[in-house]
């Protein structure tokens, strides 16, 4: 049994890029009954960047919906918000103690923001050891990551055999990072990679008016409606190829290659497939989103487990550090 | 009602320097009704230099009954180890992401040791965040301070800005160093500052031979017994004074300055004062450590005083913050 753990992002609100990227994959993976996926929002990181309290609440609450409306199954699984199990923080003071500082001050993910040093806070220097203490505290096995953050593992895996060392026993369980090599990209509605920092996103949850206004602005060529398109460049195929049937995708490249098939039909018809396709995750989302005090008991119910398993390391790692336990 | 909070290093056995510099005046201000002191016992932050924690539990039970044995009255004020109230650790990850990067390079501290990186643990850089949790989680007013700590104040008190500032409102209270200038120097057996780096100090809390055994190696000039001896120069002498009457003091120094008065009898002099004014205590420290179910039942009814008060604070940073409360 294979113990996968993932962190999700907290600062920003989920589209269609995280959801075939990150979330529908993960949900998946996590019905394999040969892995028991441990996933935690990770919102304690998001301070590092947002500030904003009713921001962070509402993101939070969105993705845990979201996740929920997808089927994830916090039965089987540990869902939990990582700013509610306290273990997160705590070993990661310990874990500090253990992380040499040019560790830290050789991390790509910091020597990006080294120009502008007046703009980095502690936080987001040291955040490669929370992260080690996300792992660390729950005897991960396998941490899904994309290339970007292979270093990162690389310093919880460093950090861990310091402490062990210490300890003179295996303490702290080594984790694996599992690199994601064909991490799909899915194009904004400007073709850039879709992001929130690019503002090109698509948030499949909206309302159909307001879905409708996103799709409407994805950009395309102007070559007129009577004339032939190329489904191949086109953003709005590609988008509905990521979600149509293989005989829908034929027939809209049909469509293209004939003309008389405009960008506006082509946009209708990737509106009404994502209205299809997610009916049920838009239903589930929304019901979440309006029913808080049950959204709260399934991750109180999550942040129990989580915290149980936490303890049990940080009881482990207190005792050897001569903390009791 | 000033609320005076002290932090107390765990990193070593206390000694007399640690007493009559620190210890004594300290329990001296918490008597004075108009204070309310509340007094930690660092070991989180020891650990940025200590690893062994069997040499850290030993530190810390020796450190608590130091302070009961100088009678510390823990019912009128609050004594806890640091590490047992969870909320340190949190609050620090709160502040890190409010903590400029430059403002800790800038660190006196941390200035020290920039010429061997490689020795910096991430702890060590990022103590002065701890430190700022630590006393802006119980809304202290006054904080003692020597002055090399003072640059660490400033910047508790600059975070605490930093943050109210978001919230809009003074959740965190900024509070006041009051530095000690006239903080007492006690000699060594070697003569420099007594101190546990130099491995020159007097644990009074040794059995009678074995104390013996600390005073005889306190350094003298090789003044033969018969001659008269210069008082101000010596550090037994030195030593005494701290301790004995006036009168004593001046038989000491007549002594002295007659000759016939060996270097020998001044440090039988010297034992027999550290035993009779501290008789007392010596017999309160060895009760504590022997006793340390007793001592556990002190330090824990402590940690659930600072826990209440803890937990309020961290409740309104984490309403700010949007991590629920």
């Amino acid at each position: 049994m294979a113990r996968i753990l993932t962190g999700i992002q907290s600062s920003g609100l989920p589209h269609l890029g995280n959801l075939l990227g990150a979330i529908q994959p993960a949900v998946e993976l996590s019905r394999n009954p040969d892995n028991e996926s441990f996933l935690f929002i990770a919102d304690l990181h998001s301070l590092t960047t947002l500030k904003n309290g009713a921001e962070r609440e509402l993101y939070v609450r969105s993705i845990a919906s979201t996740w929920l409306a997808f089927g994830f199954d916090t039965d089987k699984n540990v869902f939990w918000r990582q700013s509610r199990v306290q273990e997160h923080a705590e070993l990661s003071w310990y874990l500090s103690c253990f992380t040499p500082f040019p560790m830290l001050q050789n991390a790509t993910s910091f020597k990006d923001k080294s120009e502008k040093l007046a703009d980095v806070n502690a936080g987001l220097f040291t955040y490669p050891v929370l992260m080690s203490a996300d792992i660390l505290l729950y005897d991960a096995n396998i941490i899904p990551v994309g290339k970007d953050q292979k270093q990162h593992l690389e310093m919880a895996r460093d950090i861990a055999s310091r402490f062990n060392q210490l300890a003179g026993e295996d303490v702290l369980i080594l984790p694996e990072a599992r690199i994601d090599e064909k991490m799909m990209t899915i194009p904004g509605i400007d073709g850039q990679k879709m992001s929130k920092s690019y503002n090109n996103y698509i948030n499949i949850f909206l309302p159909e008016n307001e879905l409708k206004k996103v799709i409407k602005k994805i950009v395309s060529d102007s070559t007129p409606l009577e004339e032939p398109k190329d489904p191949e460049t086109d953003i709005t195929f590609k988008l509905y190829s990521l979600l149509a049937s293989d005989a829908e995708i034929d027939t809209m490249r049909q469509n293209y290659l004939n003309g008389g098939y405009g960008y506006g039909h082509a946009k209708q018809a990737l509106l009404e497939v994502i209205l299809d396709r997610y009916a049920e995750p838009r239903r589930l989302y929304n019901y979440y989103m309006n029913n808080n005090d049950e959204l709260e008991g399934i991750l109180k119910a999550g942040e129990e487990k989580a915290r149980v398993i936490a303890r049990r390391t940080i009881s482990k790692v207190r005792r050897v550090l001569g903390f009791g336990s």
